[in-house]
Parts: C-alpha cells; structure tokens; sequence
C-alpha cells in the first residue's frame, strides 16, 4: 500500500495526519473501495458515503477503548481501512480474505459483525451500561445508524431505552444518506443538505414545517417508498422529545465540521444525536448518478464506466415476472416488501400495479402483520424478503398469520447458502423454525419451472399461510419430473431393487441426480424424488420409504430440525423405522466463501453424498443392529 | 342475566340506550367482570378500565363492519359482554366456556386473537389497505392499544407507516391507562387526569415542558421502571410529527366525552390518535388500591377484601430467590425484563441489586441485544421473559448474542402448556426454534432443587448463550437421581433386560417415572433418564440408547423440532438405528383450558404414555420390519 494509507496502521495514525493531508487519505481511500469494488463487487455506495465521516469518527474517539458500532456492518469498509486492514481490501469477501462486514477475528476494533439492521442502538446501550457498572467512566460508546435502519422497530425501543439514562456516554451518529428523500423531493433534500453546523437548527424545522403540507402528496407519488419525509422530520424532533441531545444537521462530508460536532458530543458524557448529511455514493460519478441505489452493493463491475458484468438469468427474474403475471390475473394480489424494492424483484410488480405494493421500510414485523391485516380484509399479500431476515418477523408470522389461518404468501429469497456475505446472510434457517408454524404450507422450487408452478399453487391456499423459498444466483436448469408419487415429483426410479431412496429439497435435486449416478454405479440402485412441498410432506414418502433399505434427505438448509428430520419423524410416527440420513448445512455460522465453494466444503455435492450414502449402506449392512438384539 | 345486560345482544342494543342508562349499564358490567375474576381468575385491572371507552366504541362505530381490534385482547372482556357474550363469564377462561382474547370462532366482532404486544397497528394498517383497494370506503378500522403496548417497536413501524397514507380511516385509541407513570409521579399523573377534552391540549404541553427538566431524576428513581414519562410525552408530539391527527386527551371514563371524541376521529377518514386517560382497576376499591399493578391479571380471589387465593410455591420463586442470592456472590450479574418485572420474578433482584436491573419495556428485541452489549462489555445478563415472547427476539439471539458467542443467560418462565391464557401463551415454541441456533446450551430443569442448580451452571458458561426453560405452576417434587450418565441424571434403572430407555425432559420427568412403574408391571422393563442439558445433548445418550429397544422421548413442547427429533438425530448421525418414538404436544394451536387437563387431553401423562409404548413395541415385534427385506 503506497501513499498516505501506506503508513496508518490504526487510528494512532489517522490522528497524525495534518488536517491538510485528510482530502488526499479520503482520495486514497475512494481508490481502494471503487477498486476493490470492482473486482469483488461489494458494498461501494454506502461507504463512499462515509469516508469523512468515519476519518473524523477515528480522529476523535479512541478505538477499541471507545467502541464504534455500525449498523449495518456493510459501511464498516473504511473503518477497516483505517484499522489498518486497507491490504485486506485485496481479496475483499473472497475464502480467506476480507469480510464484507465487521468481523471480531479481524481486528480488535471491531465489535458487532452482524448484518441485520437496527441493532447496534441496543448494542451501546448495553456497552455503555456494562461501562457505568464497571466505573470505566471515561470511554464512550460510538454507533453509526443509517436513516433507514432506524425504520426498524428495534432502534425506536432502545432510544427510547438510552434516553431513560442521561448519564450514558452514547454518541449515535445519524448517517442519514439522503436516499431516503426520493429524487423527486430534491428542493427539500438539497435545502437540507445545504444547512451547516453553523445554521439554527430551528431555521431547517421551519423549512420542514412549511413542507409539511406536501408530505401525502409525496407518499402517493412514490408508490410505497414512504420512509422519506419521515426520517427527515422525525429523528431530530423525536429525539428532542425522548429528551435525547441532538447536534446538527452536519455536511457529513466536511471532515472538520464533523470533527467539532462529534468531539462536542463525547465531551457531554451524555446520550447525543449527531445527524451528518451525507450522499451515497460520494466521489465516484457512476455510483453518484446511479438512480437506482447510488450503487449499493453492486457484483463486480467496469471502473471506468460503472457498467456491472452481466448477471445471466436468476431464480428472482424468475419470480417478479410469474408475480406481474398474477397481479394481472388476479387483483386481490398485493405485494410487500421491507426496503427490498429491487433485490426481491418487486419492482416490476411496483410499476405494473403501483397501488398495490407496499415498502414498509426496514420493518419485517410490521410486514408480516400488515399483511395479515390486508388478507383478513380480503387480499392475498405476497410478502416478498431475503430468507436470512424473516427471522425478525418468526412471531409474527406464527401469531399473527397462522394462528388466524390467513392467507399470505411469503416469499423468501436468498434461501440457504449465499456465501459472501457472511454468516448472518445464509438463509440457513427457515426450513428449520417454520416446521412448528401449525398449517403453514413450504414449498421448495427445484428449478425455474417450478417456481412458477409453486408460486401459483401458492397463491391458490386459502385457509392459512404458505412459503416458497429459493436460493441466490443463477437459475438451474429444469429437471422434468419421470412420474408422480401422490404431490411429489419422481425424477429418477431405480430399476429393479428398490436400494435408496433420495429426497431432493429443492435445488438439492439436482445434487441427488449427481449421486444417483454415481450409486448405481457401484451397485446401489437409487430413487429420487423432490417433495415440491416439504410441509406438509406427502404421505407417499411413508409407503414410498418403506419399500428401501435407506433414506437420505438433501436440503440447502440447516441440518438441525430440517427437512430431513421431518421425514424421519413422518417415518417413525407411521411405525417405518427404515433407517433415514440426513444432509444439509452444518449447524455453525459460516465464513464467507462463494456459494458453490461452500457447497463443496460441506459436502453437499454428488460426489460427496454418493461416498456417505454409501458408507452408510455400508455400514448398516455390516454392522450387528442394536434393535435386533 | 337481568338488568339492562339482559336486553345487550350486541352493538345495536347498545346504541339505543339512553345517555341516562349508561353509568347503570358500566355498572352492571363491572360486576360482571369482578364476579367472573373472582370466581376465575382473569385480567381485571384492564377491563374495569375501559368500560366506558368500550361503551362509546360500540356506540359510535358499526362493528363487525368496522372492526375493532384489541392490543392486547386481555382488554376485550368488555367488548365481549356488549357483543352478545355477557352469559359467557359464567365459565370464564374455563375447557369449553370463553376465551379470554378475542376469538374469531365466538363472534364475528372479533378481527384478532393475539396475546402478544403491539401489533393492533399493523393489523388496523392492512385491514385499512384493504379496505381502501375494494373500494369499502364507509368503513373504519379501530385499534384501542395500552401505552405499554406502544413501547414495542413494531408499534412504531406501523405508525411510521400508517402515517404514509393520509386517507386510511384508521382510528387509533391508545389507552393510557396511568399505570405507566409512577406512583412516585404522581403529580403529573393526576394532573394529565384531570385534563378534559375542553382542555386545551397546549395546556398540557406546556405543564410537561416545564417537568421535563425533572425527567432524568424521576427515570433514576424508578430503577428500570422508565417508560413512564415517555409514553406521556411522547406520543402526542411523535404522533403530529409523524403528521398523524390528534385528539386529546380524554377522560377515558367520560362516556359522553368519548363519544364527542370518537365521533369527530371517526368522520375525519384518515389516521387520527385518540388519547383517552384510564384507570386501571377503576370502580372495585380493591383493584384501585394494588399497588403493584392493579388486579392485572389476578387468580382467584376473595370479591369482598380482595385477597388473592394462596398459589403456594411456585417455578418462579424458585428462580427469584436463586438469582438474588447469585447477585450477591457476582457483582458481574444484571438482571433484564421486558415489563414483566413482578411476573418474572426478577422485583425481588431488583429491590436488592437496584443499579443491576433494567426494564426496557414491552421491547424483547431490544432486551437480547441490549444483553448482548453488556456482555460484550464484560457483564453477565439474565434476561427473563415468557417462553412464548421470545419468539419476538428469536433473530437477535441467534445473530446478536450467538454469533457473537455471547454469555447471555435466557430464563424463560410459563414455558410448556399454560393452559387457561389460551393458544398465544403456550411456550410450546422454544425447545424447537432454539435448536438451531449454534452454540446455545439449554437446560431444562425437572423439579426446583435442579431449578438452582442448572442456573447456577448456566451462569458459569462464558463461552456462549444459556437458555433455561421452566413451566407455569406449583414447582414438581424432586426426584433424586440414582446414578450418573454422563451429565444425564440417571433417575431409574431397569433390572435384566434394559427394555425401553425414557427420557424425560425436564418435569417429564415424573411422568416418564410413573410410565415405567407400569411398563415394568407389564414385562417391559424402563430405565429414565433426565439429559438436564437438551442441547447439545450428552454423547452418552447414543451408548445408553444402543442397549434398549426402543428409546421414547417425552418433553412439554411441541413434538415437531424438539428435544425427540433431536435425539433421533443424534442417534441417526452415530449410526444407532434403534427405533425413536417421540411423545410432546401436537404441532397445533391449543384451545385453553387448565394446563393439567390439557396435558391429560394430549396424553402426556404416565398411564398414557406407558399405553403408546407398550403399543409400539407390540407393532415393532409383530411386524415385518421393512429395512430387513
């Protein structure tokens, strides 16, 4: 690493620098995001954004003394860059490199490595109450938030939590991005841009009030982007009435201005907003005048034009056209999503049916029961989310949804291994929690075709809620069904000896092909069927079980209380006690890798499951069984 | 049932009382509702204050068309008696008799069955949306929640929503019910009170501005107690800054004046707060009096002086007593609840420990993660909620607290069939969602005397988060244990033949204990054990399991993902084909009833249990075995 970025280390060395010298480190620092970027894809747009406001956060508070927590992680790049990991950036997200997000094994300096938004409010107020317990009075607790994760409900409970304790050295620093105005409220984004530390506070509100009148205006024009005028006008007046400290509005990018604002916040020992205007995408014309998201995570693309490297057709393409072509059918469809526009693919539902979409912001609670709400009037919400978020919505769907067998479609993305992103991006969970929700039906696409056929017998439930999940990238290729076993598709009937019995969940059909393969092969004549739906499975598989010497059960999930332990529990609870294996994802969180190379690592590959199934019919068949005794 | 109670079939009845009527018509309905708690037990604080704000809801609106939704539905018993259920409360709560939340299969009044917070909103939100897409213009939704209720964040993602769309006739009644600030307040409480709807609202205000200066020092004396001020501050202010109509405050128990108010919400035709003052327990001097929470939700108890029917000792106390006596041995323990600070036992940490107790509100979300900062900053949290309310936080621990590998130790108290409180408040969840969640140790004690012991172990673990589950109800005998097998407590060893292997997940126990008493008499020799710790599970357990014919696993949880599948799978993965049959509460919603009938219902009892295993072992001999062909 040559230049300035050559010689910081860590922190220590950013407080060094001249104050003339910090344009050149912030042009360094554009370098290697848009660079690194490129090659890797990545979070560009947010950090771009933070440059300034993350040099000035290291110049005025004492890392890892004072705790900086980010949420979310993803605009954690410069800060790592200034920890002295900028050579990190290299392999950024690559096996064994950089992580795309905070992570405790890289650096001290590091906290908190998750990726679910609105959470790190909560995290310093417990820092900075575990600090005041331990009378270790003079660090403070530093937590960067965007304007949109403070959408999410879990922020507005733990400011309301910080403000009850005027003596916690909390200093949240606003990082509002300005995407939440929408281009077409420029004259107010711009206005509020505009303003400086030096300008009265009271002059932005008065602009804000004489605006207010337009704000339902706004809302319809933007068809569902409704956090916008909110987040402009509630943070500093909310916080005022929690009795919360507020500095700003801040010109995020004027490094000294931020400086002054935040050393006055950590000198009041006190909880304190400081709101720094920023733009996203800051210093890289393409990310700047990309309408879309100011290039907010974009895959790796050309630097010089900003042009991202095309990404074939994918499982989302798949399920944004199957749902305008059932919005077009069907006009009780509406559609929800959770400040996921674009990467759900609801967009082209957006602008086919522009009344019949909702962005409820970063609140996967309120979406859920929403939605309930809208089917108890008569709807059929499709509530589209990555699979690794609706975690945040569990109760809700269980208490709100099933109980009231309402029905609501949700549609999860990004369902099991996504890879490089991290551990807490796998949607390695659903297939898992969502086996308690009474009556919820899950359905598992293997293939494009499928998800189209699914998702319409989806929509079709009436009585309760369903689930359809699929995984990140490409598409696979269609594998057509050879036959029917009651719902679930035969692919492949072993020919003579009944042998094994594979179970494909999804995609993992195709890796149950890859194997079959290979087992008759070496004398293991192999079956394979995909369930289509996994919950509740087809009675067929007891019967269909029952005529082979082994099950295994193949899921791009979490191996713990799966798919596969659901067939093995059907089995048992209809007295077949044929011995069942099951495969999955081992129950960890997983370092970021690409997807296919975690795959293999796993093992969930043909190759590798052929070897285990066959040492367990191995095994089985020369082992003394204990149940025989 | 007599008196004008006696001609209220529903709503329309009651709109053609006279004005004279109705103090009678309050009257007999308070009787009603401290008859039934007294003879049953119920929430009886919260009905007897919203007797006249349920009166002017039914008066002024046109339920079921337009609907009424409850947050929570503990408010509703008045709601019920004016729709036609009056003669319901002779069997309140009881197998068979009403329910004590709304439920849609009693009346079509009622929209939504939950017990859990905060989630009116969301509902009013969607059935608003709804209504607004048919084009069911004439009809307007109603949301009456508590001020507790609004300290939940999704409360705030949905007024942050609502808020967006300024034609949704959404009227939205928060019940302030008093109980929020604190005696210790108790002049701005009566002060609020006083206020009229003829009372200007800026006169409110303004007293507020000038106490605001005193809310810090009120907050610190409350030690945890700290949503009080907020609720009353913030609300009005946060509602007109989100842009949402206000009208208020009220005198809740002015009929007439909240007739006036709701009229005038209800022909705006869009999103309007109408804040109705309460007391909670008003009209049963008793009720008034308790201090602690007035009559929230008491038992039985005597009508005439109040006094509660002795519940003698209870799960809870155990805990209660054990934590305070772990506070004075580790300075490092702190104790957090989400308003629940009686319920769960942790007053009496509270009172001991005061600076080591935090009360973050109706806020499950932030309680994990706040957990979490504060182990992150070197304490140990104890975070005690409701097992069925941590399905609220299920994402924050898992990513929050187990990703980070931190020491948090979750109690979940009211864990199992709860019985009378109805579906939403069984904990039937926990044993199944937390088995995914990498690194978690659960521990589920069978009776008080390992109640002590397994906290204390839970919290000595500092490498990872700790959950310990108990039951609603008297606390079980304790069962010594005969030997040791691994961590598992050996608690009865079968002679000869080792037979069948029980384990008896926590208070399962006992009934895996009187099974094998009948077992045995019938030639079917029983060992059992308790696993103390569920997850992981003692490697042990695949040994002991080898030696039997058949292993039965019995938990107080539902059957589908719990501690059975998981000892199904344990054995599968060592390659022990010895046959599982697994015994636990079917995966459906549960009517109420007492928690012992329900048990009896689902045969989680010894006779039954001893009756399904002696079955499966006949079938498993007698049968043709399918995994021998």
């Amino acid at each position: 690493m040559s230049g300035l970025l050559g010689s910081i280390k860590g922190p220590q060395d950013v407080k060094r620098l001249s104050v003339e010298e910090l344009p050149r480190l912030a042009g360094e620092i554009r370098d290697v995001l848009v660079d690194s970027c490129a090659r890797f894809g990545g979070h560009l747009g947010p950090n771009l954004g933070v440059v300034e406001l993350t040099i000035a956060v290291h110049r005025v508070f004492d890392s890892p003394r004072d705790p900086v927590v980010w949420d979310t992680g993803h605009q954690a790049y410069v800060h790592k860059i200034l920890t002295g990991r900028a050579a990190g950036f290299e392999a950024l997200k690559q096996e064994g490199g950089l992580s795309g997000y905070p992570s405790q094994a890289e650096s001290d300096h590091d906290f908190v490595e998750n990726s679910h938004a609105s959470t790190a409010l909560s995290y310093a107020d417990g820092l900075a109450k575990a600090f005041k317990l331990r009378r270790e009075h003079d660090r403070t607790v530093v937590a960067i938030i965007g304007d949109g994760a403070l959408t999410g409900g879990m922020a507005w409970e733990a400011l309301n939590n910080i403000a009850a304790f005027k003596d916690l050295p909390v200093v949240i620093v606003v990082n509002d991005n300005g995407r939440s105005y929408s281009p077409t409220i420029g004259g107010l984004a711009s206005h509020l841009s505009s303003l400086r530390v030096n300008r009265r506070y009271e002059d932005m509100l008065d602009f804000v009030k004489d605006k207010i009148g337009n704000v339902p205006v706004l809302y319809d024009a933007l068809h569902g982007f409704k956090k916008g005028v909110k987040d402009v006008l509630s943070p500093q007046v909310m916080f005022e009435d929690l009795g919360l400290k507020y500095v700003g509005p801040i010109d995020g990018h004027d490094e000294q201005a931020m400086e002054a604002a935040l050393r006055q916040a950590r000198d009041f020992r006190g909880p304190v907003i400081v709101h720094a205007l920023t733009q996203k995408g800051r210093g890289y014309s393409p990310a700047e005048n990309h309408d879309e998201d100011q290039f907010h995570s974009p895959g790796a693309f050309d630097r010089a034009t900003g042009a991202e490297k095309p990404k074939g057709r994918i499982w989302t393409n798949v399920f944004s056209e199957e749902l305008v072509r059932l919005g077009k059918e069907r006009d009780d469809l509406v559609a929800i999503t959770a400040a996921m526009l674009h990467p759900t693919g609801l967009n082209a539902f957006a602008e086919a049916y522009p009344e019949r979409i909702y962005d409820v912001g970063i609140a996967e609670q309120h979406a859920l029961t929403s939605a309930a709400g809208l089917a108890l009037g008569g709807m059929h919400p499709v509530v589209a989310v990555y699979a690794t978020f609706l975690n945040r919505a569990f109760d809700q769907l269980l208490m709100d949804v099933a109980l009231h067998r309402l029905p609501v479609t949700v549609v999860l993305d990004r369902a099991g291994v996504t890879g490089d992103d991290g551990a807490s991006h796998n949607g390695m969970w659903d297939l898992s929690i969502l086996q308690v929700v009474p009556g919820l039906r899950i359905a598992v696409p293997r293939d494009g075709d499928r998800l189209t056929e699914l998702l319409r017998e989806a929509v079709e439930v009436t009585d309760g809620p369903t689930v359809l999940r699929f995984p990140k990238g490409p598409v696979a290729e269609p594998i057509e069904p050879v036959g029917r076993l009651g719902q679930m598709d035969l692919l492949r009937a072993a020919e003579g000896d009944p042998g094994v019995l594979l179970v494909g969940v999804g995609p993992m059909a195709q890796v149950c092909m890859d194997a079959a393969v290979l087992l008759d092969a070496q004398g293991i004549p192999a079956t394979v069927v995909d369930p289509r739906w996994v919950k509740p499975l087809d009675e067929a598989l007891v019967l269909a079980a029952s005529a082979h010497k082994l099950v295994a059960v193949v899921e791009d999930n979490g191996r713990v209380g799966g798919v596969g332990d659901a067939v093995a529990r059907l089995l048992r609870d209809g007295d077949v006690d044929v011995p069942v294996r099951t495969f999955g994802i081992p129950q960890q969180f997983l370092d970021h890798a690409k997807r296919a190379a975690i795959l293999g690592r796993i093992g969930l590959t043909g190759q590798d499951l052929a070897r285990q199934i066959t040492e367990a019919v191995a095994k089985r068949t020369s082992s003394v069984e204990p149940a025989r005794r």
